[in-house]
């Protein structure tokens, strides 16, 4: 158990790329006049992209990879040689892996209101970009995008790329969202799903969780209604919200675990109620951290897409479900206290139900709901023979 | 199970008072020049305190209640006839029931930096309090307090009754602190500790779940570094740390099944980012109701005291824990998100280690911490076999 926790921090840290990581690089699809779900129609959108393996001339050796939460298109490779860590999916994705780009040809995009959008590899399109109607950002006039909206944009890069057909899609967390709408949305052109550390529906629990992220934001002076392009950012309300989610997609134990020297005296917190503790001053450095690359509105239209997902988008999910013609490979995490096992049992359940061709597998590894990146390794078997058969 | 959530969620909407409850009566204790364990004197410290059954001529049939978090001193009992609720312990303590008031004086108190100040039976000191030295509130020149600190204002408030030893010490989470430190700072006056859904000292975890609970409250532009009681309260602020704190004691099985009727798609919320999903506008309305009889720097102080902990304050946790005489009745919930039951196996295994009278008998009642309150009614014949012995 020790030396997983270790491999598993050191994975956090630095996500130690291997011989067979490969350099990729970024690429930008625009596409013009795109209707939301909500109803507004966006004149230009842009999300950034990029890809793993050759496209074969049929086209038809295409994995969408759809990414999570606060997660980018960056799943697999490094950008340059020194770059201190590749993508999140790494171990999973290359030459020769269980995702294995030498058969493969694997691509990844980036979402609508990407958290990360001072991430220089970062392209999309959200609150923070330009109204081309009036030259500011858009702020709260952006409308409301759901996970069949990052779908649909997706569906455009392909459709631009000539690939009719997918081989499999394969996502972790809000990532699955999205590769189950695939396969829900284009049942005749997704063959495979991989849904890892992931949900069919959103529960009153991930709803409620998904709002305490957002609190902290809306209660910065600094974000203002979400106009703060001008001025001052509510980066203090990011950083705390940043330190939600980051303790909401662990387990206790491991966490517990990655701070073996913790003492609860403490001096500084004792004497002024001003001071933090130690262990809150560097956890919130390290969300001050992560907060610098994001921006507080897109964040809040990340919440929302995910509050508002249920397979389909209409009332009946059972009827959603039903359209499915894709294998199913269902990975959620024991521990998980985001999104929960039991609810993909129920997946899994009605998807058995409807004889849909679906396999359930576990994770355990310890982080909770961070097993999807950090304790894959494991099924790497499992997902090569899903993807053989 | 269905039968047990109703059950349960119908204790927490009215805690409906069975024949036995017993009408009881708030009482006001003061002392004077306090000091507190950060080292300062506080001049007049006043607490509510209230108690059920009958104090015997040897003053040796004492039961001491030590109450939670979000809690106050009424553990049992109504104040009038028609209160819509008894107080939180009312099943476990009264006339025949297992904490048997016709034969223990069960005596509990408010803490120091009391949350719910605005409670008209609550009686408590801390930043909210009129600094005589000032004619003003206290606010953030309040002294960090402690859990030794609310103890310690116990102690005196038992002296004053003339009370010496104590028959039982028990309390629910950070009752469950206050009555364990019972145990090591006075080993020779407590007999028997009934120790609830608590810990022995505070994780980084629980530290950093703490801290989530403070920063809405400190993000609210009217906290004003606490110093808001000539103008407008922090009302939003304490109102999201309400809702933090009220999910976090939850666990996401039982939460999900308080919601029976969810549903995830919402019209307004996919029209408007401005417009919170209905769950959420649900849960916030709950939130601001709690929050009314709460004051934001309490909060904060409750916060900082229980991130403070740990059993007798200083580096040794077990050479504090080898102190104590009592025999010990640890009651940890399997569930618990917040504080966790491994933690308390971790103290069980202590205690034995150190040849204590120690048993742990697990809550499993599917609200996570909450069965504390909510789940202890199968343990009644233990625990009264607990005090019998």
């Amino acid at each position: 158990m020790k030396r997983m926790i270790l491999a598993g921090l050191i994975l956090l840290c630095t996500h130690v790329a291997d011989a067979q990581t490969i350099l990729v690089e970024k690429q930008r699809f625009e596409t013009l006049n795109f209707m939301t779900e909500s109803g507004e129609v966006l004149p230009k959108v842009s999300v950034g992209w990029e890809s793993y393996g050759t496209l074969n001339e049929k086209k038809d050796n295409v994995i969408l990879i759809t990414h999570f939460f606060s997660g980018t298109s960056h799943a697999a490779g490094k950008y340059q040689e020194n770059d201190p860590s590749p993508g999140y999916w790494d171990a999973l994705i290359g030459p020769g892996k269980a995702i294995d780009t030498n058969k493969f040809f694997v691509i990844s995009s980036d979402t609508l209101v990407n958290a990360n959008v001072h991430d220089p590899n970062v392209i999309t399109t959200g609150p923070a970009t330009m109204n081309p109607q009036t030259n500011k950002p858009y702020g709260l006039d952006f409308p409301v995008v759901t996970i069949g909206d990052f779908v649909e944009v997706q569906k455009r890069l392909l459709d631009s790329l000539g690939i009719d057909q997918l081989y499999a899609v394969a996502g972790a967390s809000m990532g699955s969202f999205q590769a189950l709408e695939w396969a829900v949305r284009y049942p005749d052109k997704v063959a495979r799903l991989l849904h890892v550390i992931g949900a069919a529906t959103m529960d009153a629990w991930t709803v409620a969780a998904l709002e305490k992220w957002a609190l902290p934001i809306r209660l910065d002076p600094n974000w203002n209604q979400g106009d703060y392009y001008d001025g001052e950012k509510p980066t203090a309300g990011l950083s705390a919200t940043v330190l939600n989610i980051t303790q909401d997609a662990m387990h206790p134990v491991i966490y517990n675990a990655s701070f073996p020297n913790f003492e609860v005296l403490d001096d500084g917190a004792m004497k002024d109620i001003r001071v933090l503790p130690k262990v809150n001053q560097i956890l919130a450095q390290r969300a001050l951290a992560r907060a610098a690359l994001q921006d507080a509105n897109h964040v809040l239209y990340l919440i929302r897409a995910s509050q508002l997902f249920t397979a389909g988008m209409q009332k009946n999910l059972d009827a959603a479900l039903a359209k499915i013609q894709a294998k199913v490979l269902l990975m959620p995490s024991k521990g998980d206290l985001l999104l929960r096992p039991e609810s993909v049992h129920t997946l899994y359940t009605t998807l058995k139900k409807l004889n849909k061709n679906v396999v359930l597998s576990e994770l355990d590894g310890g982080w909770g709901h961070l097993d999807g990146l950090f304790s894959i390794s494991p099924k790497h078997a499992d997902i090569a023979a899903f993807l053989a058969e």
